[in-house]
Formats: structure tokens, C-alpha cells, sequence
């Protein structure tokens, strides 16, 4: 007899009528203080990925103080450019450093043969936390799309304007698709790989849509992401992908319908009533609290979750934020807002009436 | 006998089937050496801008050089904190910086009564260039929307993740309401007073819009400025106003009609098919050229702007970019960037063919 199905891939299977699970994205991280006691035994943010006790440790903190329906693996999308040969560092108060690809010519010269054996810690850490978790509770992996973590590599970190990267995309269109390639091949295999070891679904994060025009959309974000979705499913045609293409606006719609994702994450910006009417019949949605109300708290904070449940809770949703917890948010307010969508469950329509 | 209205005022008239104006945000600025030739004989930017001969001249460089529809004054945003009595810097490589409102009490010591005094260096700009205008050639006034000049100033700089605003204004609705309500009456009564001193268009750049939630957006952003919008109107009814709501993707379209701008400036987001399908018959529709194609410059450009003019073009419209030239930005790009567009309204058949 098999075990019933865990909420998360309950609601990527498309169910709806269940209970709302939620994570939230970055639910590990700096606004636990048992993680920044984490942080200070380790020497860099890196250093503390790639060592497997510790992000392990980061992995779970979150899941012993809230009930959330998933663990996402402590790790960071520029551990595919430091796999691949580049310089990757993060200096507290600034952005992370990503050693700059030179030219065009330096594509060619990405180190490819040594992924797996560069990922193998991030394998480690995905080996222990899954023999760790709640009864329940999903562990998800993930990584960056590829012109997200392009953007890193050729502008060297946050980009300002993505006037290096656009203006190598439009002066060398080859080589340029050419980085995207190798992209798109390390990231299905890093992820493969993720599952083998213990992943049961998988999130793509293109933090940096918003910066693309329409046709850079389709051809930088949605083709690639598309080439990764399919490369996946060849090897694990059963686990369930999400994409969250921040800040696409109504692109999002495009971007679900073409890769073929099992869930689409949403911002804080895209209108429920327009989701939950042109996608939810077809794809899982998750969002799209604004991290700020997280941080708020209170009846604010309440209010919004609700007015979110009230939309998309019918399902198939995910409960999350629109974007990662901000690192000054009060732990107590996570909590609360995992008994507000508890307590959605139990009554949706006492909580509905909460709302006016 | 009237003159025959310039270019710019027919097309926000909504007449179509003309040729298609010009100008460009931030055409006047650090990519013309001689503009940095004159910021090098100002002191900080602010004195620049409140220098009427430097700011006169700032303001016509541009026209000298290219053939453009319009000019735009020389100035900043920021001006009206600065004259509601808060200290404003532009430290050079950094973003600005902005005395932060210390606490909600702090909106009602903003002062208020000095307005038209600290903003008369701006006036008499506007006296100068009013006068020395090449013919055909508008002259555009601007203003920012308030919730893009309050995160400004309750921020104290460039906002990382609004996530101070917006706290101030879930946790104390009313003092925020009241900021943007002093707001809208300051930008109200500045931009009049450009009108009166000879501005024919005025924009509004809500450069933050991409920021905000569903609701958020309609409450700080719509609101205001529809409120802006009905008073300068009550004062100049004919004035066609712009607005310019960054980073709003399909959210254009609500501001647009109820805001009831006479024109729409659009990112490079929007996908143009659904711009012209929906907004086009009520609405001038301005952009959106991604400012990194204009620093590219040659066959990507000229594709893309090609690509617009042949789905926009038949009007109304202006072109212009989707946001402000970049500082690198080769001059002669922009010359070659006007070139496109005037021939295209010689002869857009042809254009149309290059688009292959």
C-alpha cells in the first residue's frame, strides 16, 4: 500500500479542495537567530552551502519552529557558476561577486567536466535532510534559469541596468545563446542529480525577468527554462516543477503555458482575480504575499493572506510570499501566518468573513 | 490664424496618421560631453538644476544636436522634497540621498509654504527655453507621482525593498495617506506653475510603480495621480498630461483610463500587440525602445525600433524609450535612432520590409 501523497504534491498534482500547504522562500536564512548563530561557525555564505552539516542544519531550522509543508535545500543559484570554474563570492552588505566572463571566447573555456564532483556537498546536504524530514513535509530543490544566472556571470553580480549582458546578447547573439546552452545543460543535470539524491520537486528561479522585453522574454527566459523542464522530465518524468519567472507581469501566463511547469510562482504584483481565472484550471499557482507584510505583521498581514486564500485557496495553490522573507522579519510573524492558513483550512468561510 | 500644432500636441490629441514625434527620457545628460562639460562648472547636480542658465542650456544640448519633437526641463524628482523643506544629495556614483522623514509626526512639519520660492529657479528654466525653442518643437514638464517621490523620502535614498515605506504605511495608514495627500497638492500647484510659465505637456514618472501589489497599486499610485491629474486640469484643461508608471506591466491599462492621462508611457515589457489592441483607441501610447538597444545601436536597434513603429506607428504615438538613456550611450546612435524614425514616416513601407 502506498502512502497518501504529502500536501505540496497533492497540490502539483493540480488537486484542489485540500488543505493549503506553504512554504515560504527563503525560509531559512538570516531572520533566525539559531541561523545567524549558524552563520558565525561558518567563514563565508558559500562555504556554509557547500558544507553539508551546516546546511543541512539550515535546511531544517525553519521546519522545527513552523509547520510548513516543505524544506527547500540551504543553497544559492550561483553554485552553478562557481561549478562551472567561476569565481563566486558574497561580502556581507553588498550583492554577491560573480568573477566576470571576459569575453565571448571565455564561454568556451566554462569548465564543464567537473559539476558533479563541484555539486557533490549540495548532494550531501540533500541526503541528509532527506532522511531528516517531518512526516509530511517535502523537500524541494532548485536552481537559477539560465538568464538569470547569465546575468550574474557577465555583468559579475547584481546587474544595475543589464546593459553588459544585453549588449553582449545583442553584439554576439551566439555566443550568447551559446552560455545559455551550457546553462541550460549543467542546470538539467544539476537538478537530475538533485532528485536522485532525494528531491521531490523542483523550483526554477528566474529572479530577473522583469528586465526583458517580450521577445528577450521568449527567447532568453521561456526557451531555456522550456529546454531544462524537458531535459528533467526525461529522466524523472514524475516530479513536479515550479517556475517563478518574478516580475514577468502578465508574462507569467505565457511562461506556464510554454515550459510546461507544474506550478508557477507569482509576485505581489500579479492580480488574483486574473490568475486564478486564466491559469488555475491548468497550473498549480503559489504566491504572492508581499514579503513586506510578512514583516508587518498583524491584522495587515492578515488581511492580504486571507484576501489570497480567499481567490486562490480553493486550489490547486501553494501558500508563499511573492519574493524571499526579508532578513528583519520577526519569527513570531511566520508563525502566525501559518495558523492563518491552518486556520483557513479548517474554515474557510469564518476566515472568508474575516476579510471584510 | 493659429499656428499649426507641433507634432508632439497632435499626436497627444490623439490624432493618428502623422508622422511620428520623437523625444527621449533623459535626452539631456552624461552621455553628450558637452553636458559634462557643464556639470563639471556646477557644483552638485541640484545647483545644476537650480542654475537657470546651466539647466537652460542642459536643457537645449540635446535639441542642438538632434532633431527631436521635444524638450524636456533639466531637472530632478527630488525637487519637491527639497522644497517642501527636506535636505536632497546626489553623491556622484551613488543613488540620491534624501533627509529620511524621521516619523509620521515629521509630514506635518514638512514645509509647505515656501513652495513656488524654492521652486522659482525652475520657473524661470522654463521662461528661458520657452523662449528659445526651435520651431515645432514642445516643451514637456514633469513631475513625479507621489508614492515614487515618498519612497524617496521616507527611504531616505533609492528603496531596496520598499519594505520601510510600506511598513509605515500598514502600520500607520493615515500619516501615509497624508503624505501622499501633501504630495499630490504640492506636484499639483508645481506642475501648474510649469504650464503658466510656458510647459505645454507634462509627464508624470511613477518610476516605482513595479513595486507595488494589486491593491497597493491602485491606493498609492492611481489615486494620487488621478488626484493630480483633475487639479492641474481644473487650471489648464488643455494641457495633454503623460503618465509614466515604470515597472506596472498589464497594470498600464488601469492606470491609463482611470488616471484619464492623455497619453501612456510604457516599459519595455509591454508586449506592443496587446498595447495597441488595448489602449491605443483611448490613449497616446509612448516608448518603449529598451535603453540598452540604444547603446547597442546598429541592427539590433534599428530592428526593434523598426518592429515598433510597424505595430504602433499608424498612431497615436510618440516614440521614445522604455526608460532613460544610459549614460554610455554613443551620441551618434541617438542621431541614427531619429533617423529611423523620420524615414519610417517617409516611407514605412519600406521600413516595414527592413523588420524581416
Amino acid at each position: 500500500m502506498q502512502a497518501p501523497l504529502k500536501p505540496l504534491l497533492k497540490a502539483l498534482k493540480g488537486e484542489s479542495g485540500n488543505a493549503v500547504p506553504i512554504w515560504l522562500m527563503r525560509q531559512a536564512g538570516r531572520y533566525l537567530p539559531e541561523y545567524r548563530e549558524l552563520r558565525s561557525r561558518a567563514g563565508g555564505f558559500l562555504e556554509l552551502c557547500f558544507d553539508p552539516a551546516l546546511a543541512a542544519e539550515a535546511t531544517l531550522q525553519p521546519l522545527r519552529r513552523f509547520g510548513l509543508d516543505a524544506a527547500i535545500i540551504f543553497s544559492d543559484i550561483l553554485v552553478i557558476p562557481h561549478a562551472l570554474g567561476r569565481k563566486v563570492g558574497f561580502a556581507s552588505g553588498e550583492g554577491p561577486f560573480v568573477e566576470p566572463l571576459a569575453d565571448e571566447a571565455s564561454v568556451e573555456r566554462l569548465r564543464r567536466d567537473r559539476l558533479h564532483e563541484e555539486l557533490a556537498p549540495i548532494y550531501e546536504v540533500i541526503d541528509r535532510v532527506a532522511g531528516l524530514l517531518p512526516h509530511g513535509t517535502s523537500l524541494i530543490g532548485f536552481a537559477g534559469a539560465p538568464w538569470t544566472v547569465a546575468s550574474y556571470m557577465v555583468e559579475g553580480g547584481t546587474a544595475r541596468d543589464f546593459a553588459v549582458i544585453k549588449g553582449w546578447a545583442y553584439r554576439n547573439p551566439e555566443a550568447f545563446e551559446r552560455l545559455l546552452a551550457v546553462l541550460v545543460e549543467a542546470t538539467a543535470a544539476y537538478l537530475v542529480r538533485q532528485v536522485e539524491h532525494g528531491a521531490e520537486v523542483l523550483q526554477i528561479f528566474e529572479s530577473w525577468a522583469g528586465a526583458l522585453a517580450e521577445r528577450e522574454f521568449q527567447q532568453w527566459s521561456i526557451e531555456p527554462v522550456k529546454g531544462i523542464v524537458a531535459r528533467v522530465r526525461k529522466s524523472c518524468p514524475d516530479v513536479p516543477i515550479i517556475g517563478f519567472p518574478r516580475g514577468a507581469g502578465y508574462g507569467c501566463l505565457r511562461f506556464a503555458g510554454e515550459t510546461a511547469v507544474n506550478g508557477i510562482g507569482l509576485d505581489p504584483s500579479i492580480p488574483l482575480a486574473w490568475a486564478a481565472h486564466e491559469m488555475q484550471h491548468r497550473c498549480t499557482l503559489q504566491g504572492n504575499l508581499d514579503p513586506v507584510l510578512l514583516l508587518v505583521g498583524g491584522e495587515p498581514m492578515k488581511r492580504e493572506a486571507v484576501r489570497i486564500l480567499s481567490v486562490w485557496g480553493k486550489g490547486p495553490f501553494i501558500f508563499n510570499l511573492g519574493h524571499g522573507v526579508l532578513p528583519t522579519t520577526p519569527p513570531e510573524h511566520v508563525a502566525a501566518l501559518v495558523e492563518i492558513v491552518r486556520n483557513w483550512q479548517c474554515d474557510p468561510a469564518d476566515a472568508a468573513q474575516s476579510q471584510t
